[in-house]
């Protein structure tokens, strides 16, 4: 018998490989935009293999997409792990309904996120989440309108704010976008990572 | 109290508004390919009032995309309506393991679809299944790989083979594409549609 076939080395060989394993976590509100997640997660899930892709939402009931798909989130937001090579906020309709509970612990973990170095992502509503919790204040950054981001008390950096439609804005580890950019936030993601092949990146559409 | 405030009045009127509502059936094999929906559904449940939306797999359990996305399917293939502005069908990387009963269902469906000049919209191995059920021998089309349809003993039109990686094809009411073409695909099945505004069209990123 090889070795490789006795039972508790493969165990162990797929312990080590699951915990080498970098965490995508994907936030999802209901009414979510899906033209939003749908070039980055297929890239980390089914064309990479280094990657775990997983959606959170504020409860493991269904949300439903803007395009009416009826999806079964991974993890409630307590249970986003401490550690993720990504942690991507993706647009929707229902961003505001989040309760204070719900939408503390999710800004708890972006701050988290950001403090740690590990990249933090938003498109759309996603990247006002972040304005309204006051995570954009000392970034270059973009979003869906400035004007949605100066109604929030807690965002006061206008003066960082680039009005980008089709573009993408990288600041160190924070990636924000607006609705109509979301090939460019996929590509400026997925290069961000630093480890996707460059033969995976040119199926991207051009941004 | 006004008439328009009477409980039967208004019933009445969400059944003919419910009535008047064009069915659009969008099918996902298990491990489908999250880019290939993502553009055209929002824009038909969530930009424009007069599509339903819905979509359909081999059974109700739920299906994980490409992305690991697990969702929750709103009809079998038995049940997809007789009468669709679209039956959409998307890639994914299951098509093959379908068993020959649902295979024909489907296929029942999709030739119903075509015979009665309605939109029938196939993409990536969506358009595989059109070409393996020898449904594009009489149009023009294309697909991921000539090679993968002559494979097909039902197929044998590849003179009408065009070799299109970036564009979708349409021939009267039958759209087909590659996978690397999912926006052109998207704006060439809604603009068949003949009702989307051209500023909702507007939205979509350049094929």
């Amino acid at each position: 018998q090889k070795l490789a076939q006795h039972p508790p080395i493969i165990r162990a060989f797929q312990t080590l490989k699951e915990c080498a394993m970098k965490n995508i976590t994907i936030v999802i509100p209901d009414r979510f935009a899906d033209w939003e997640y749908s070039l980055i997660a297929p890239v980390l899930h089914s064309f990479t293999t280094n990657y775990r892709v997983r959606y959170a939402a504020a409860d493991l009931n269904h949300k439903t997409s803007m395009g009416a798909l009826r999806v079964i989130p991974d993890l409630n937001f307590a249970d986003i792990p401490a550690e993720n090579a990504a942690l991507i906020l993706i647009g929707g309709q229902d961003w505001r309904e989040l309760n204070p509970a719900d939408r503390a612990t999710l800004a708890a973990h972006c701050e988290r996120q950001k403090t740690d170095g590990n990249l933090l992502a938003a498109i759309c509503d996603g990247a006002w989440f972040l304005a309204a919790n006051g995570l954009l204040n000392d970034r270059r950054h973009t979003g869906n309108h400035l004007d949605a981001y100066r109604a929030e008390a807690a965002y006061h950096n206008a003066a960082q704010y680039q009005d980008s439609q089709r573009e993408a804005v990288r600041d160190t580890n924070l990636i924000t976008a607006g609705a109509m950019a979301a090939p460019a936030f996929s590509r400026a993601v997925l290069e961000a990572l630093g480890d996707i092949p460059a033969e995976v990146l040119a199926y991207l559409p051009a941004a």
